[in-house]
């Protein structure tokens, strides 16, 4: 069993990404087990860096404003470091598709510079990536566990898979020890909701804390699996921790729940908003998986990781979050 | 049943990395079907691409020096045309080990580049991209099919995995037609043998030819099953020609054979060489793969593709090839 104080007390953490959704919500949690944490972020806008993520303990981490794609920066930020959460991404798959060159630049070239620098200046470092469900594209059975077939259906996806598979290799290659958590929807306070083209989940809450109609594409049967934020951070964590995980890929996942019931949930929280079912729009059709839910075994027997905020008790949170600090998201 | 002579006949087709080993044996037998062919190449040192491989038909060819890496020039070399084979790649797994981000920029942002370009100047084109068996890295089974997860082991399959899944997107989102060839060891007429770090197979045939030794990494009964180029040329002609393959993604394959027996074959066409089992060197110790055989039944019944050649008398005709043209293969 890991004992995450043990792990994190006096350690040294990079979060690159750390002032976007995830990353921020696992510096909060890093602080609280005494972690040294320089949060690596470039504020790209629409990307889901946001200072205020990091409100009330800004001045305890170090805030280091630095692209990825920047190798110079890079090379000297890694060393030294204990851990490395590689959290900074291009996630929104409608950009990818639109912007292929810029998710290839992030997603791709990037990886392969944070893991070449960690190669040749800090190869003792663990370093969690985050990758995503994505992969998978359309599945071709439910629940989708590690052993299924990678084909993803957007650009995104595409290089979401060479991204995890480069830490992969130089944890075999290299050992630079590494480890790929493939995400779900995750949803939370922290998360971007700015604008709707990375993922349903954030759109949703927003919409229901303005008190507005929730669109729903096609018949709302669809289903995904959603996980709180704080059960994210506890996978990242557990899997920085684990030596077991070193080299492995790992499904997050959660309790299949239509976008219906989703929506369904929020009004109930939110009594002033609504919900309709409409028409799939083309572009968001084309790149549309259909259910997806994963199965997360292999992470509950290898880290005894299982999500522990049901989906009720976290969207409330997340709404009462939103309530309070809605200037600091909306815009 | 495809009819080749119809299918190809006053066609207008593009081959990048037409001046290299399959691209060039491609590029005489299209001209023996009446087509109308541009070879795009950029001639990059030690990658294959070699101006004696279309000697006798460069008269009867367009030979254009681009890189698919340039943008510019792709867009405009797609216009109006019915097929592009593309063959163009960086396909040393050692080289993209030393120098990934080389590997990146063509074998992933040059395919995105020639998707888009088809995408926005070309939509009608069929494609058909030369993947790699190096896609799923250590097999988990043998024979692999297309079912087999892929788990490539070097940054050159990684690469080629992402490469291969822009095709089958730009097919599937934006109906760019566009097949994926997972080729296996490929060996014949026109190969690059100038040096080692593209496979065994050229490797040895130079030995042979020179009445050299032969070095065998370990026991020599890893397994390989090997295409003579014209197998792998009929292979790419009839995914072009075929509707049946859009969007599809077929094995190549052949008879399994140990390194030894391939070693002994060559040793008894070419009786001055010999061969000797030596240690595997550390380099390619980790990124080898072991035993790989390819299920090619998919390509079989789509296709009706099967190889016809075998290995004795494919050997053979190399050989006298090589023994009659080394100076312009050895250098």
């Amino acid at each position: 069993m890991v004992n995450l104080e043990e792990s994190f007390m006096g350690k040294k953490v990079v979060i690159t990404g750390g002032l976007g959704f995830i990353g921020s919500n696992l510096a909060h949690k890093l602080l609280s087990l005494g972690a040294n944490i320089v949060i690596v972020d470039s504020l790209i806008p629409d990307y889901g860096g946001n200072l205020f993520n990091v409100e009330g303990v800004k001045d305890r981490v170090r805030i280091n404003i630095a692209d990825v794609r920047d190798r110079n920066s890079m090379d000297y930020l890694v060393r030294g470091q204990d851990y490395i959460f590689n959290l900074a991404g291009q996630v929104s798959h409608i950009d990818s598709m639109r912007d292929p060159y810029t998710d290839l630049e992030i997603n791709c070239r990037s990886q392969l510079s944070l893991l070449e620098a960690c190669r040749h200046h800090n190869p003792e470092v663990k370093i969690v990536f985050a990758s995503t469900r994505q992969v998978y594209g359309v599945p071709d059975y439910l629940p989708v566990d590690e052993q299924h077939l990678l084909h993803p259906t957007d650009v995104n996806g595409i290089n979401k898979m060479a991204g995890e598979w480069y830490h992969i290799l130089y944890n075999n290659v290299y050992g630079v020890r590494a480890t790929s958590l493939r995400l779900t929807n995750t949803y939370g306070p922290r998360q971007l909701v700015k604008h709707n083209r990375q993922g349903f989940i954030g759109w949703f809450i927003r919409l229901a804390v303005d008190g507005e109609e929730i669109s729903i594409y096609g018949d709302g049967t669809q289903k995904r699996d959603l996980n709180y934020v704080d059960d994210v951070v506890h996978a990242f964590l557990l899997a920085a921790a684990s030596e077991e995980a070193n080299g492995q890929v790992f499904n997050l996942g959660g309790e299949p729940v239509s976008l219906l019931e989703v929506a369904k949930l929020l009004v109930e929280l939110s009594p002033q908003a609504s919900y309709r079912l409409v028409p799939f729009p083309p572009e968001k059709k084309r790149i549309d998986i259909g259910d997806y839910y994963g199965d997360y075994s292999k992470m509950r027997a290898v880290l005894s990781w299982e999500p522990q905020v049901p989906l009720r008790a976290g969207l409330e949170r997340t709404i009462e979050f939103y309530r309070r600090y809605k200037e600091h998201y909306w815009e």
